[in-house]
C-alpha cells in the first residue's frame, strides 16, 4: 500500500471537529490499524447490504477479528427501495439484540444506501455513535464521503428523514471499485464532471482526456479523480455546512436530475440523471443569458465520451418534468431555484446568492426541444 | 405578565450556539412574540398529544394565527407507550402531507413524551428543523428543558433511539401546571429534590419549607423552583454535554429508579421511582462509606412531606431489581456505576470520576431490607 492521500474536511460551524478522507489503493487491507487510530472502540458494527457483504464481509470480519476487535456484520437487502425507516428500524433492533452499546463504533460499508442508512443508524443509535464510512461505489466515494448527510427515504420523497452526523473518518480504497458494475462507474463519473463544471475547468479537461483509462477502472487514475473531487466538495462544504450558501452550487444539474429520476421511478441511476440534468441546466443558463454559449455542447461531448446519457428520455414531457421541479419548490420556500454556471469551471453568483430563480416558461422552452431530438 | 426569568444554557462543545430557557407566569400568552424573536419561521408545526391539544390547542392556534403565522397542530394519542418510532413516523408523514418544508419551525408542546418525540421529529425532519420546547409538566420543565436530548423508546428499552438536538429556546409558563394532575406535580418535585441533593443544600431546605405551597400549585413558588432547578441542571450540562463526566451526577437515584420503573411496567411515574431510587442510593452510599449517615433519612423526610414514595414496592425483590440494573450495565461498558452524594448538596467525585462501581452484594444487602418494612 502506498501512502494514502489525506483530504481534510473542515466544517464551517465551530461545531464540528472536522475529519479526514483517506484515499489510497489497498487501504482496505489496513482497515484495522486505521480504525484504531481514527475511530477506536471496544467493538464495531458493520452496516452494509447483502451484495457488498457477499463480496467483502468475510475478509473484513477476518481482518477486524484478527486485530482483536469484536465485530458484527448487519447486512440488509441491497437496493435504493430498502433505504427506508423500516430497514433503519431492523438494523437498529438487530444491533440492540446483539448488545451493541455506547462502546460500539459503526462502519457504514457500501454504496450510497449503506452509507446514508448506516450513517443515520449511527446518528440515532443511543443518541449517536461514532462512525466511519467505507464507500464501495464511485458515487459514494466522491459525493457522500463529504458533508455528513445521513438519512433515509420516505413515501413522500428521497432523503426526507435524516440528520447531519459527521464521520470520524472516511476510508476510500479505489481497488474496491473493481467489483462495481460498469454502469455505476459511469454514473459516478457524472458527479466528477459536475465538480469540474462548477469549480475546475482543468480538472474537467483531464477527465475528458483520461476517459478511457478511467472507464477501464485504472486504480491510479481513479485515485487522482477521487482526491480532486473530494477536495472540491470539501472546499465548498467547508464554506457552508448546512446548505444556505455556496453549497447550493453542488446542486448543478440536480433540479432537473431529481425530477427525471423520480419520473423514471428511479430506474435511471442518479449519475445518469445528473448527466442529463447538467446538459439541460446549462441550456437553461444559456437561454437565460447567464451561461456562455457552447457550454452545454461542451458538457455533452464530455459526458458522451463517458458513455452517459445527455438528453431527456424520449417519453418524458417537459410538463411532467416541470411539474416535478415544482414539488421541489414547495419544499423550499416557494421558488424553483437553479444552480447555474457561467462557463465550465465557473459558477454564477449574484450578490452572494447561489440559487437562480428561473421562470417555468424558460425551462419549458428548453425542455421542449430536449427529447433526444436535437 | 411579569418580566420572565432567563436562564442561559451554554453548551460545552463550541459546537452548540446555546439557548435560553424563559420562565414566567403568563408567558404562554406571549408565545407569538417570543417565537418571532427566538425562532422566526414562515410556519409552525405544533407537535403535541391529544390531552394537551384538548386543553390548549385552540388557544395556541388562535394566538399564532392572530399573529399571522400559518400553524398546524399534529396531535398523537397521549401516553409513554406512544413514544415510539411508529408515532414518530406518523407525525413526520403528517407534516410532509401538510407540506411542511425547511421554512417550518417545530413547537414541541406538552410533557416529556411530546417533548422527546417532537424534538426527535425536529432533529430528523429534512435533516433538522429549528424548534422550541413549550413544556406543560413540571418534570419536562425542570428536566427535559435542558440538555438537548430527544428520542423515542424501542422494544429494547427507553430512549434508545434519538439525537442531541438543541432547541432555539424553551418557554416555561408555570400557569400551565394548573391543569397538571397532582401526582404528576409531586413526581416533578422529586427531580427538584434531586437537584438540591446533588448540588444545593439550601435549595433542598427551601423545597422542604415550601412543600405545601408548592403542592398547592402556587405559581410564584413554582417559578422559583423551576428557575433554580433549570440553573442547576444547566450548570452541570454546560460542563458536559454528552454525558462523559459530571453530567453523570444527574443520574443520582436513577440506576435504581430505571430498574423499578421497568419492573413496574411503567405504572410507577418516573418521579416516584426517582424518589425511591434516591433514598436507596443514599443508603447504598451510606453502606459503602461514602455518604454521611443520616442522608437517606433526611431525603426520606423531605420526600414524604411531598407525598412521594420512599421505599421499594413490597412485591419487588432485591434480585429482580439488581437483575435490571445489570441490563443497564451491559449497555454501558461492563459495570454498574452509581452517582453518589457525600451529603445533601454535595456529590462524590473520585479523581474526576463521577460514577462509582458498587458490588451487587452491597446493593442486595441494602435492598433486602427495603420493601417498605423498616
Amino acid at each position: 500500500m502506498s501512502t494514502p492521500h489525506r483530504v481534510k474536511v473542515a466544517l464551517p460551524e465551530a461545531n464540528s471537529r472536522g475529519y479526514e478522507v483517506l484515499v489510497g489503493s489497498g487501504l482496505f487491507g489496513s482497515l484495522a490499524s486505521i480504525l484504531s487510530r481514527f475511530c477506536p472502540a471496544h467493538r464495531y458494527a458493520v452496516v452494509t447490504d447483502d451484495h457488498v457483504a457477499e463480496l467483502y464481509a468475510v475478509r473484513l470480519s477476518r481482518m477486524l477479528h484478527g486485530a482483536g476487535y469484536r465485530t458484527d456484520v448487519f447486512a440488509f437487502t441491497a437496493g435504493e427501495e430498502q433505504k427506508t425507516r423500516e430497514t433503519w428500524t431492523l438494523v437498529t433492533d438487530a444491533m440492540m439484540e446483539a448488545g451493541c452499546g455506547r462502546d460500539t463504533a459503526l462502519i457504514a460499508f457500501g454504496g450510497g444506501v449503506p452509507g446514508d442508512l448506516g450513517g443515520f443508524v449511527a446518528a440515532t443509535y443511543m443518541r449517536g455513535l461514532p462512525f466511519v464510512q467505507v464507500p464501495t461505489s464511485l458515487l459514494a466515494m466522491i459525493d457522500a464521503s463529504v458533508g455528513g448527510k445521513t438519512g433515509v427515504d420516505t413515501p413522500a420523497g428521497k432523503n426526507l428523514v435524516g440528520a447531519f452526523h459527521q464521520p470520524n473518518c472516511v476510508i476510500i480504497d479505489p481497488e474496491l471499485l473493481s467489483t462495481l458494475p460498469e454502469e455505476h462507474l459511469r454514473a459516478g463519473l457524472a458527479e466528477a464532471v459536475k465538480h469540474g463544471a462548477i469549480a475546475d475547468a482543468e480538472y474537467l479537461a483531464w477527465i475528458e482526456q483520461e476517459a478511457d483509462t478511467l472507464l477501464a477502472g485504472d486504480a491510479q487514475a481513479l485515485s487522482r479523480l477521487i482526491v480532486r473531487s473530494v477536495e472540491i466538495k470539501a472546499e465548498i462544504v467547508a464554506r457552508d455546512e448546512k446548505e444556505v450558501g455556496p453549497r447550493k452550487l453542488l446542486n448543478f444539474g440536480h433540479t432537473i436530475a431529481h425530477a427525471i429520476e423520480a419520473l423514471s421511478g428511479y430506474s435511471l441511476l442518479h449519475g445518469e440523471a445528473v448527466a442529463v440534468g447538467m446538459v439541460e441546466e446549462a441550456r437553461i443558463g444559456e437561454r437565460s443569458g447567464v451561461t456562455a454559449p457552447g457550454t452545454s455542447a461542451r458538457l455533452r461531448t464530455i459526458l458522451s465520451r463517458l458513455g452517459l446519457p445527455t438528453s431527456l428520455p424520449i417519453d418524458f414531457s417537459a410538463d411532467d418534468v416541470i411539474g416535478r421541479t415544482r414539488t421541489d419548490k414547495k419544499a423550499r420556500n416557494g421558488r424553483v431555484e437553479y444552480a447555474l454556471i457561467q462557463d465550465v469551471g465557473t459558477p454564477v453568483s449574484r450578490e452572494g446568492r447561489w440559487g437562480h430563480p428561473v421562470a417555468d416558461e424558460t425551462v419549458a422552452e428548453v425542455l421542449a426541444g430536449a427529447n433526444g431530438n436535437r
